[in-house]
């Protein structure tokens, strides 16, 4: 199987020791007040576009908080910033990252409700993967008291996501079922946490096998993702399902279509198919893009069916939807305090482990949400890791296959 | 402008004097016990496919309620039954309609909930335009009191389908905006009345000029259907509206998708542009199919934009959602009793005027529902009358501009 930059199997080396050389000679040094450590996309590319480098740190503008760092959310929307397949992707180099938590320490002009030292979580748009971060203060919320910086750096994009699909776009009500693909990552957890404050809601979940014993108490049917799930499904619901749940697109449009029931939403909120190989395959991309089955409105007439797409960083940054959001973010938070909802958290990594977590969510080894923790060190590579770490080409069948890698992971479970 | 089926422009004469022939020779004498009156349908076509005949009695089966009918609904889609446009059209011949009111006449075995005598009105899966319909029991529900059988047989098929469209599929809510087609018609004016039992809920309509006077106060905004409502509706409404209902498709699918707000979301609920002459051609036909634009799931991902097609027939007779159907209804009956809706009702037509009523509501004459009245005898036709009913060729661009086919109605109001 060839693969994709395979002259690049050396940068999952970490970074710090060969790759971001001087740029980083002073990330010993955080007191140095006008600069900060952050991570860097060079390029669009594989992973030895990412570096961690020393810049000068942002100081907030009107109506913008400027946040201390100590966690940011990695999401597989950033693997497919770093290669450049989104829409309208913003020209590199830049800072990756959409959201994090940290402390307050400095408003802007005409900003109000924040005081220096509150605790906070934030939307970012790019740039959130820094030691120091500015941002509008409406896309600012307060941690509650008993939420840990971890925690609500995977809090804001997974659980806002899920909230809208679920009761904005889709209208879940008791007794409904709902079918989630991904149900081990950040955003099928909050799926599967918020279906459970409804009475009665069926969940078919859709993971990696090895995820089975770990997530299995989330969901109430859980399929290996490798199967055809559509036949099992059906099995069990043979009028199929309310809702469908899709970050994969490609033919999964197709199917999770002719899984609704009359009446029943299909939801595209990504489309992580399109990320095959380590690196952006032109081919590849564009033969996802072709498997996209476009929608006759007429077949949705005669099925009574809804189809939608929802993307939370185009609401919030495009479409400046950010009061609706925070009126969520209000029931959201309500459901925190209740401990009816909580972040999973599946791993933390220093900012210099970029790679290594970037790898570990391509590779879809992750049990919910990974977090970069700005203040801690890079964890040892252990002696038989090096240069191992695997890089799915675009022909893999089973890019989860290769879970060995979850050993030297740091889990904080 | 080539009209289509120039040939049969004498059928608009009424058939009862011309065309029905000996087949209705004795429905002067209603006594008969195991006849009926009743419209049939000899094939697809043209209005002259269309006559009043004399045909054995049903009776009703396990489970099923016989009606005496009083009045039936006629709606926009018994033109496409006519013309064979619908998806899966049974094999003429047959007897069109699909809602009727009437009172009980007896009942099937196992058939529990309603006694003879009773007020109902009824959902048929055809047959509805004849003197005695038998339809399962679960399509059936008792009258409110108050309501006369004209508007129990306007009722069923508009409120439900304008209902769920808002509250079930789109989810209306408070301070939201709702655009909405053929704004004069059955679901128009069912949708306007619907909408005002919202907060602060703006509602865009579109409406034939001629209309205007007439139903202006049911909705917000008014636009002349000939028009670039796209235009005016974002002069007013610059960031797009949250609703749009559709009944027209083929361009204005792609307009309506264009006008959504985020999370705004568009229904296709028919496809009156299908019928665009008195019989069904092929070329508009395939014509209309082409210009639905199929819509990219990816796009709407981009742009936050949902998607639905509703069929309540579809709902009712292909996928068994009776019950859902009956939830709703509960809902509707408290509304009427409330007197918060009343299905407005256009103007009564005994059953050998079908051919005028339905050419009524394919130059977009009415508004409100049309309503064949079992026991009204065909009004005598005036001296300007005779053979003078328009007939709406597929190039025609103003298809209601032939208004004067409005002063010989039997209006009601």
């Amino acid at each position: 199987m060839a693969k994709e930059g395979a002259d690049m199997t050396e940068e999952t080396q970490f970074m710090i020791d060969k790759n971001v050389g001087k740029e980083v000679e002073n990330v010993e040094s955080p007191g140095s007040a006008k600069e900060m450590r952050a991570v860097m996309l060079a390029g669009f590319g594989g992973l030895n576009k990412l570096r961690v480098i020393r810049k000068a740190m942002p100081e907030p503008l009107d109506g913008e908080v400027k946040i201390r760092v100590k966690a940011c959310g990695l999401n597989f929307l950033d693997l497919m910033v770093r290669q450049g397949t989104i829409d309208n992707p913003p020209k590199p180099p830049l800072v990756p990252g959409f959201e994090c938590s940290g402390i307050v320490e400095s408003v802007g002009e005409n900003t109000k409700g924040f005081e220096i030292g509150d605790r906070v979580m934030a939307f970012v748009n790019y740039n959130a993967w820094a030691e120091v971060v500015c941002t509008p203060v409406d896309f600012v919320y307060k941690m509650p008291e008993e939420m840990t910086f971890a925690e609500a750096a995977g809090f804001l994009l997974n659980f806002v996501a899920a909230y809208m699909m679920l009761f904005e776009v889709a209208n879940l009500r008791e007794g409904m079922s709902v079918l989630v693909h991904s149900a081990g990552g950040g955003v099928g957890q909050a799926v599967a946490q918020l279906c459970s404050i409804v009475p009665n809601v069926t969940v078919f979940g859709i993971a990696s096998c090895f995820k089975h014993a770990a997530i299995r108490d989330s969901v109430t049917h859980l399929f290996d993702r490798n199967i055809d799930y559509i036949q099992e499904v059906k099995k069990i619901a043979p009028e199929g399902v309310d809702i469908v749940l899709d970050c994969l697109c490609g033919e999964n449009t197709g199917k999770g279509l002719s899984l609704l029931k009359p009446l029943g939403t299909y939801i595209l909120y990504g489309a992580s198919n399109m990320v095959t190989g380590e690196t952006k395959s032109f081919f590849s991309f564009a033969k996802s893009w072709w498997q996209v089955e476009k929608v006759n409105p007429i077949k949705l007439y005669e099925e009574n069916k809804v189809i939608a797409g929802f993307s939370l960083l185009n609401l919030l940054f495009k479409q400046g939807r950010c009061c609706l959001v925070k009126s969520v973010m209000d029931k959201l938070l309500r459901l925190y305090d209740q401990k009816k909802i909580r972040p999973v958290v599946d791993s933390l990594w220093a900012l210099e482990e970029v790679k290594e977590a970037m790898q570990r969510i391509h590779d879809r080894g992750n049990i919910g949400k990974l977090i970069l923790d700005v203040e801690k060190s890079p964890t040892p590579l252990m002696a038989s890791d090096s240069t191992e770490t695997s890089e799915a080409g675009e022909e893999e069948e089973e890019p989860e296959g290769d879970n060995d890698s979850k050993e030297r992971m740091p889990f904080i479970h």
